[in-house]
């Protein structure tokens, strides 16, 4: 990947309407910095027109299972860059480190989640291979635009996931279920978010489920597995995209002796504009 | 991936014009058979509505270097199956054998072409891992509805195909030049044929360079580097798309101690619909 201009991005927060929160102007680099310096925020709504990404950093022995584990659920798992082994470096964002530059991580030995700093620079094996993973926070500004603000921006919170009784393709050691987002849509837009959304497929693209909670395993919308609950209100639907924390699920699942990730709502600002993403 | 209907291409082939080919109305299995019993043809133009892949198969210590190098070059090479280590079967054609069912195949041993025999039953050994990679022959008939027969399909040839002056991404220890194939296309339909293949991102999507061969590095476009040139007629002006014989080209330049390939231009007719892959 080459570098690539801001142009496209710059007309779309040109686009923006006025009701977009501040960190929506924060450029992708001024963000990455405050969360180098210990801001600690879910990334939501941070530096519109910009692509989010999910971070899964795996020893390079687990590098292949990981790799086709994406291949093989792309609705979930768009790969967007994978690391040289050991380098915190990506082309989504030259200048970051991947080390520091999250406002928050987890840490997973053996499958369990044994803690959850801001930076894991002691952590970053030389062994270590990152793969970054589209983010549909990067498609809720195209949501805005068609009149589909996210409530989780709105309200100023991380945004709902959670884990349904759908399994992902397994590949070689990596198994486990689909994890999915949740936006509250009113029901005359539900057709406009499909075909926004479809447009955008490595970055989740359209929903997997529309309505129904209950078939995807959900039980209880106000209890997400991630993240924290929003308001749906009177006359919309919940409407479920794949997500990338599912790769997480996958590492709960199937017990790698280590992994980092981000911490589920804390993503990579990326460099690159969204509009670089899309086919509509 | 689960089961396709066929409806999708069986609107497809109905609208289809008249010119099209006997080998047009083959379906998929019937394909695979001939080839298993020994037709040998390139396969452009067989079983319009259906999409074909390019095979690359390695042995599985070569298997993540081959999965980073087509995440790296998507254009390329898009991984439509990974299958697992020494199984003949994908998902993409569920009856069929890659040992046989394609019409011609290479063998490759430190990167030097040895063989290029009918069926690779003996060769195919239990830590071999196949790529099945999306073809451009997908989008011909896409092409031909709007006005762009093939010209390789109208003179019943092999498509042209060009090794180019741009390197790949390279990964691990796989690196290579970008190979393309190249179609006439009338000036006032250029536009048209980007619209229509930018909507199939994962069949190499939209031309990769229009007009001027040079750019690429292409000194004769009579002279192919595989398949067979084609009529350039007054008006048309040569469109190259990224080509998935692109693996090819890196093991050549990369030399790992073993690969099977299919022989350029003699591919898998899959059972998957093409537009399975459209996201116009």
């Amino acid at each position: 990947m080459t570098s690539f201009t801001s142009s496209p991005a710059a007309t779309a927060l040109a686009n923006l309407d006025p009701g977009t929160t501040g960190m929506a102007y924060v450029p992708p680099a001024r963000a990455r910095a405050l969360f180098r310096k210990g801001t600690v925020a879910s990334t939501a709504g941070w530096s519109t027109g910009f692509a989010q990404a999910n971070l899964i950093a795996v020893p390079s022995d687990w590098a292949y299972d990981v790799l086709l584990f994406a291949q093989r659920n792309p609705r979930a798992c768009p790969v967007l860059d994978v690391t040289d082994a050991g380098s915190p470096r990506t082309e989504l964002a030259p200048g970051a480190d991947l080390r520091t530059d999250l406002p928050a991580y987890r840490v997973w030995r053996d499958g369990e989640l044994i803690d959850e700093p801001t930076e894991v620079r002691r952590l970053w094996r030389p062994d270590l291979v990152a793969f970054l993973i589209g983010c549909s926070f990067t498609f809720d500004g195209a949501l805005r635009q068609v009149g589909i603000p996210p409530r989780h921006v709105e309200e100023g919170r991380n945004i709902s996931m959670y884990v349904t009784n759908r399994q992902c393709r397994p590949a070689e050691r990596l198994k486990g279920p689909l994890v999915v987002t949740m936006r509250p849509v009113p029901s005359d837009l539900v057709a406009t978010a499909v075909r926004v959304t479809a447009g955008m497929p490595t970055l989740h693209g359209a929903p997997v489920h529309v309505g129904d909670p209950s078939g995807l395993g959900i039980k209880d919308l106000d209890r997400p597995d991630f993240g924290t609950a929003v308001t749906i209100r009177d006359g919309e639907v919940p409407v479920f995209w794949a997500c990338g924390t599912t790769p997480q699920a996958a590492v709960m699942a199937s017990r790698p002796p280590f992994a980092l990730t981000h911490a589920p709502g804390h993503m990579l600002v990326t460099d690159v504009p969204d509009a670089v993403y899309r086919y509509d």
